[in-house]
């Protein structure tokens, strides 16, 4: 179904600008996504609700709604200044956590939206099974954590959840930079069937009350610096420990 | 040295705000750093010519000039709209390739300047010898690369170069997701002593004329999706391989 809407008025734009607000999602459920590479993803997942585009989309089901649009309305619900030509309405999806998961990671306050979205995209292609985030972790479903995925959020389940809710039945294995922590390589031979890894803040690390419930403490080694960007050492972390 | 500096057309700040633009960064062999970490790491590499800070830094030699400005001015050269209390010229240092490098990486036309950052630092933190870049990878001396390098790139040794001249004298490792790509835990086993590990282009990947210089051609294993940000999979390349 295609409409047309000229006016910045509109119920419907306003509704889907509020959705940069995290208060506002929160309330309806609902995310706003860009770009046609991440729309093509979320219909394949099925969760678009209303698109909003400046030219109708031939290859969508007849069910979602495009609201025909100017480029300037674009601009007003989306978060850049130079959209693509496409932004659409997703629902939040409700995922529960499944006692069959076996490989999870655990961000504990990471706050930029940029690894987090990278985060996830790594997290998905080595194969882990969920994602849960601290109480302090930014928004699953900020726009930059979106685009960022590049879709990949569609086809992970990503949950809020504590730490300390996976100690009886998950190896915890925390990535810090204690003394007491073993080099990556040697802590890959001691990795369990379930495994929880946790990652922390970009700037504080992993928060003590994390750190002390952990199994195994783990390193990535460095010659030199020891510094790494954040999301560049979950990579390495996913990627070793898969 | 200490002088107040209280017009917007000064010279010292028009030259300053000049520096974004590669044309001026490669006129005076300068270019611009914002913040007191990098400038700290800056200084400790002794790369700073002229300092701009809204209060004068007590831990700077007096050899170097600071120059005390308002934060409108400090806006006015540096690209953010809120700027740490500072700012600093620095020289772009002249290196050459030594024959005593043996593990360097080469980037293959990388675009985005979070990206290259991210890799220098990540090459720091690893202990690869140099970074060279293709003609058309983005500006070393970009303020986003710079910024996103966290300092490191003031002491690693980044060069302009060809891939074709380490052909005779380092084995060429490309990343490419290529049929004949080898699974990188095997190619690990296969690393010589002088060896070019090359990134390609994010949205697409090394040139033909690039890969047909491989000598090993390598691939990280994934479940889905097949997509990672180009500066994780760098990272998991550069750790892996080091």
């Amino acid at each position: 179904m295609i409409r047309k809407i000229n006016s910045k008025t509109n119920t419907r734009i306003k509704h889907a600008a509020s959705l940069k607000e995290k208060k506002y999602r929160e309330e309806f459920h609902e995310f706003l996504i860009e770009g046609d590479k991440v729309l093509k993803m979320a219909l394949e997942a099925k969760m678009v609700k209303e698109i909003f585009t400046i030219s109708p989309l031939l290859d969508v089901s007849d069910d979602i709604i495009q609201y025909v649009i100017s480029r300037e309305l674009l601009v007003k619900i989306t978060n850049t200044k130079s959209p693509q030509g496409v932004a659409a309405i997703c629902s939040i999806p409700n995922y529960s956590f499944k006692d069959e998961y076996k490989k999870v990671v655990y961000l504990d306050d990471i706050a930029d939206p940029g690894n987090l979205g990278t985060i996830i995209r790594t997290a998905l292609s080595f194969g882990y099974d969920a994602i849960i985030a601290s109480e302090n972790t930014v928004d699953f479903f900020n726009p930059k954590v979106v685009a960022s995925s590049k879709g990949s959020i569609f086809f992970i389940p990503v949950l809020a959840g504590k730490i300390v809710d996976f100690k009886e039945k998950y190896q915890i294995i925390v990535s810090s930079l204690n003394d007491k922590s073993i080099p990556l390589e040697e802590a890959k031979t001691k990795i369990k069937d379930r495994m929880v890894l946790v990652i922390g803040n970009e700037a504080n690390g992993v928060k003590e009350e994390t750190a002390s419930l952990a199994d195994l403490l783990v390193k990535i080694p460095m010659v030199k610096m020891d510094s790494l960007n954040a999301a560049v050492a979950s990579g390495i972390l996913m990627y070793t420990l898969k």
